[in-house]
């Protein structure tokens, strides 16, 4: 029998609401237990997609027509998965990433509006069973968000505006298609509650993904 | 009524038949005949499109999948048709392009395995009733077509080596697709052999051109 390839755990969520905070967070916690693991974001995390990262995050906010947006994403998505994704989960690592093919969902398609349908003949085209074995969605009031957005000075993602720079209403579209998106597949998905203390989500997360991690260990035993 | 947009003029083929040199004949004869004329090429012809450009001719030959390829060709496409084509045509001007759709359909799909119901929904997606109103596929034996390419020394496309680096074989599938598109749609394609002189192919071409031009000034008039 094939070995059971390694889990792929994404977090996602508008801009500000802590997923990079988490997913450093479980990765090293996963880490602790023995479990190597592999952090990485979108779009970006192999050598195609951050040049494509590079065009996207550059230049005005409305540079590019939210379906080339969406292709560009995509595009990226396939590389990452390629190139990184899919060969770390074959060698038994678990992949943990920050944002996936749900911020092209809300961004592009419900805030953006390209059509879900064609978002979908993108996603199986793409990732068909390559995609996540579970997704946390990470879900805070908008104004909140922001807030965080506008305390960042320094660090990675610092001056990556383009995305912020839309203003509350879009903001506000975004983490409804979260939420949609986190309700319409429970099984797959999980919202958290992201106005909590950093350590009260992380254990909460825990107590999801720790069953998950040990059913794969014993189907690799 | 609305006035009816500009005819849309595509040339295709694989590399070395002549695409260049035709659609840059037909662009200085349409001009003399007092239209004026817009003259641009594929992967590019807008600045989001010439980045995109950019990251695909750069590099090894198979730095990018076939699915990523088709996908920053279209994300091109839809900046070149928001930024460029569609505002040329709206204005009157006459718009022709050195490679389009049908380019992705031969070297992604039919060369390289990306599957044409993929390539359909992309297209409807993105280029949908903005399409070409002719399209003329030259025809060329892909050994004399790699002559004429291994001939350029400098000038435009000189370095951009990547889609001619991959072999014969490829050649040949590339133009057996360009052939089959250009017999299944005969009311909107052309194909033309591109081993006689340049003044018979452009005269050629000219008789297919110039009734449409006449039949759209009529309109306009």
């Amino acid at each position: 029998m094939d070995r059971m390839r390694a889990p792929f755990i994404v977090f996602e969520g508008a801009d500000g609401v802590g997923k990079s905070t988490q997913a450093a967070r479980l990765a090293t916690r996963l880490e602790t237990m023995g479990a190597p693991t592999l952090l990485t974001r979108e779009p970006g995390g192999a050598p195609g997609a951050e040049r494509l990262r590079a065009l996207l995050v550059a230049g005005e906010a409305d540079a590019w027509s939210p379906v080339a947006e969406a292709l560009m994403m995509y595009a990226a998505r396939a590389e990452h998965l390629r190139a990184t994704i899919n060969p770390a989960r074959e060698s038994g690592k678990i992949v943990i990433c920050d944002r996936f093919s749900d911020s092209t969902r809300a961004y592009q398609g419900a805030a953006g509006a390209v059509s879900s349908d064609f978002i979908d003949a993108l996603d199986c085209e793409v990732v068909s069973a390559d995609g996540p074995t579970l997704t946390i969605v990470l879900d805070l009031d908008e104004a909140a968000a922001a807030a965080r957005v506008s305390g960042r000075g320094t660090g990675p993602g610092a001056g990556e505006t383009r995305f912020e720079s839309k203003g509350l209403e879009f903001q506000r579209a975004v983490r409804a298609a979260f939420r949609k998106i986190a309700a319409d597949a429970p099984a797959t998905h999980m919202l958290v509650d992201a106005s909590a203390s950093a350590y009260v989500i992380e254990e909460e997360i825990a107590a999801r993904v720790d069953p998950l991690i040990a059913a794969w260990r014993e189907s690799d035993g």
